[in-house]
């Protein structure tokens, strides 16, 4: 498997509920998978509570260290929805209502015959400056203000949230990613991989062993490099050198 | 549900291939499950690549902020684990061969009968003034220093080091947890909330959304205290304001 990746993008996950175990999250693997097809790899990621000072010293520190931050949960109706608030005052901006965003979620009310109540119009106020992102499902949007991205927590608005999203990015450094099965423990290619890394120095290799069954195991090699000649050359290197000790490879 | 919980704990998930989504990440849901149980709250998760200066200046960053840190991955014996040597950078001390890791790695490579080469010796390195942790399932340990606990990847290992790691760690601040499940949308109580809130401020909400089918959804909230009285009345009075709006509760 081949692709092209950039190192650029950080995720934040926003609550308390995942932090306490009760919920799993699904929303990192799902953006860092959907980003990865983009040409753009994640960097790291953060779990964090529903604490305004935690969300607005986290999402300074990585808007300034990377091209991109995406942050979800913590955009709903209730007190502990803070997310809003917390970017609005990370950018030193107003969070104020969003006629757009207002228009929206009173359209949507009124068309499930449910009222627009006061609480509601919480999910109205944007931090001033932001281009809304449109929430398919329940209306009430997520934003981008300059490189942060906020979405929704429920998987499923954050997903369409996320297509909308990645229109605005573009892969920076293009890299390419290649993948090798070894069908023998870390232990007996170590020595391989090491001589591949000397010899290849702008090819990263990452070596993750899997265990199928008892006698079904081995390594799973990702080799990345921004260098085509170059993993082309190292994943040859590496096939003869595995070829040599008899070890299988796929 | 009610139990002891106190929030001294962050977490750290070191490796790329979590990162780039290709391996899906178990450890992280394990681990804060497992600690509430015990009465230790995670404050904090940073997924993170295999990189050692993010390495290290994450570790001496959270090792400062928190009572505990958990580090998963990169103890391994391949040239992409460098978890052990960025530790004992993090706290300025020599890694160095551990006689008793040493011993069990020799013990158990010469029970299955694989050669104890010298790449395997390396996961026999571990930072000076470190008190193993036991690996039950493949030999190589992990390992405690002051309040940091270096525990494997491979979520089986993982399990059963740590284990031995909560036997090192006290809740210190016992607090109560009681969740209760509403039946109404997230829009329709957030004025309850509030009042709630205002009236216990020493009682924290968290309200999460869920939606079973079509028909059947609502909140499910999480109260934390340190204060009994507290959460008993603020527990009391959500339910009498539910009741009185005619919304039903579980």
């Amino acid at each position: 498997m081949t692709n092209s990746v950039s190192e650029n993008v950080a995720i934040v996950i926003i609550g308390d509920e995942i932090l306490s175990g009760r919920t799993r999250d699904t929303n990192f693997n799902f953006i860092s998978k959907k980003l990865l097809k983009f040409g753009i790899l994640v960097s790291e990621c953060r779990i964090i509570s529903d604490n305004k000072n935690e969300i607005i010293s986290t999402v300074n520190e990585l808007r300034k260290k990377y091209k991109y931050v995406i942050t979800t949960g913590g955009i709903g109706p209730t007190h502990d929805d803070i997310t809003s608030e917390s970017i609005a005052d990370a950018f030193g901006v107003k969070l104020e209502i969003n006629k757009d965003a207002y228009n929206i979620l009173s359209s949507y009310y009124k068309k499930i015959g449910t009222n627009f109540n006061e609480v509601r119009q919480r999910m109205a106020k944007i931090p001033s400056g932001a281009k809304l992102i449109k929430n398919q499902i329940s209306a009430a949007p997520g934003f981008k203000i300059e490189n942060v991205f906020v979405l929704a927590g429920v998987p499923k608005i954050m997903e369409s949230m996320l297509n909308e999203a990645i229109e605005y990015m573009e892969p920076k450094e293009k890299a390419i990613n290649i993948r090798l099965k070894v069908m023998a423990p870390e232990g007996e290619i170590a020595n391989i991989l090491e001589k591949t890394i000397e010899n290849y120095s702008d090819v990263k290799i990452g070596s993750y062993p899997f265990f199928e069954t008892d006698k079904i195991f081995g390594v799973n090699l990702e080799l990345n490099s921004h260098n085509d000649n170059s993993i082309n050359n190292a994943i040859s290197f590496l096939k003869i050198q595995l070829s040599e000790e008899s070890i299988n490879y796929k």
